[in-house]
């Protein structure tokens, strides 16, 4: 019987799990990610991970290949890290081929929006399609590309960055250079920025945020009106430059869906007579923080 | 030998030709869409423009099938223009099915902005790469998105409306319902507008207001550069979000390149990181009216 193992490592978890080509989970692991103690730390704890699951396989039991997402920017073809804010001990290091020799097992590494959203697309919220975008909504906001049941990469891996589409030209300066980024009004950051700037109390975190919104604080729920706007111009714009069946959101944002949710879907609408004039779905990805998992396990069986 | 024909169909013109596989132009008809005589008379002259073709071609040479690009949503499968303002007459009808049948014929209908982008990557400025956008400026802005050498369709075959990309969220309102779509501040249409607004002469077309940026007029010259910001930030949002080598443009306002692309440029670096860090290329189409000719016949050839 064939399986496949996804590795998901990121800045502080990390977690392994081997599953059925069907998407059932076999075995699963996870523990904490230890940059501190270096490169070969976090290497060797990878194919550990790896080893412990492959050795519960016994049999049987054939692996078709192990699939790493990682944050970062990824040259796919020399399976190396380009550039990672939370895992810069990795950076430029030939990392798939270093633990592909060590598990004598072939290794793909990907960035963790764009096995999150294949994730998605195998197993969650768009099971159903073979076309859509997802967004991950956090300190920053990223997101992945499916096109046809294929990741897109872009020319150097760096498609899917969604947070730095302009959606206020003269709006809040993004460390990226630009203006009006969507993740500088829309994420988790923009929410206690947002927060500050109207002096709805001190030192507030976005979760302290929903909290007043679920209290009924209107200065609260204006936040969430302004970031639902803010999503709602991206992906408006998204809907008419693709036509996808579907776009996904997720992250730590989204327990406060109803309070951005219909802002942003009142954006879209004006914003979109694709929208209008088709069945697009707007939702909530279903596979939580186990879409990068899922998605980097279904990278060996892609066709 | 094989060779493919292609049809472009506009509301005004009706051009066909057969290409080598190689995209050689064999033999080439041109003449007026005779919309006022109905539909039928439209598919006849067609269809006698393909058969006038392919008469020429005797002996060895062997058809691969024909692709006609109209203007106009296309469902793809059932072959059927969905909607098209130039082609009334047109819609709803199985014109694919029809062609093909009176001519004996495989036919691919598509839609002539994502025909021009396929031309312009198969034979134009986009021959070295597989992944790119072709931006139309005219009345309106339309265009095309090319991915692995292949159209996005989208799920209604709507993909490409870059025309309704939000730049300005407060900007000019929109036929689509939406405000500050891209066509409101760049297209032809838009170039007149804003001479109108800043009463730059009577009733000047957009080539009166090129002609006044090449005399020199401060004025026409700011309507360029408005132009170009509008661009930028559309163009710096499909930057940021595919990560393509290449973007193109093509129609009527391609000569005052000059005039707005300095702006456009600036406006994209400032926007977009991806742009800064990559060598992704915003250049002219260079097939100009023969794009759509082009991208049809290929689209019989397509693996």
């Amino acid at each position: 019987m064939k399986y496949t193992i996804g590795v998901d490592l990121g800045g502080t978890n990390l977690r392994a799990a081997s599953f059925t080509p069907e998407g059932q989970i076999i075995h699963r692991l996870s523990g904490k990610t230890t940059l501190s103690e270096g490169r070969d730390r976090v290497v060797h704890d990878i194919v550990h991970f790896i080893e412990e699951i492959r050795d519960q396989h016994q049999g049987d039991y054939q692996l078709a290949g192990v699939g790493i997402g990682v944050p970062g920017f990824i040259r796919i073809k020399e399976g190396v890290i380009a550039g990672s804010n939370n895992l810069k001990v990795l950076e430029n290091f030939p990392m798939r081929d270093a633990i592909s020799e060590k598990l004598g097992t072939p290794v793909i590494l990907e960035n963790d929006a764009n096995a999150a959203a294949m994730g998605e697309c195998w197993m969650g919220a768009g099971k159903d399609v073979d076309d859509l975008v997802l967004l991950t909504l956090g300190t920053g906001i990223g997101g992945g590309i499916i096109v046809d049941g294929r990741i897109v990469h872009g020319m150097t891996g760096m498609a899917g960055e969604i947070g730095h589409i302009t959606v206020h030209p003269e709006g809040n300066p993004c460390g990226c250079g630009n203006r009006g980024c969507l993740e500088k009004h829309a994420s988790a950051t923009a929410i206690t920025a947002l927060a500050r700037l109207i002096q709805l109390g001190e030192n507030l975190t976005a979760a302290d945020v929903y909290d007043l919104a679920l209290s009924g604080d209107p200065r609260a729920l204006q936040i969430f009106e302004s970031v639902g706007r803010a999503l709602g111009i991206a992906i408006g714009n998204m809907i008419n430059l693709l036509n996808f069946p579907l776009y996904l959101l997720s992250g730590g944002p989204l327990p406060a869906w109803d309070f951005f949710a219909p802002a942003m879907m009142a954006e879209i609408k004006t914003r979109s007579f694709t929208f209008r004039h088709t069945n697009t779905r707007v939702e909530r990805a279903t596979l939580g923080n186990l879409a990068g998992l899922y998605g980097a396990a279904y990278l060996p069986l892609i066709p």
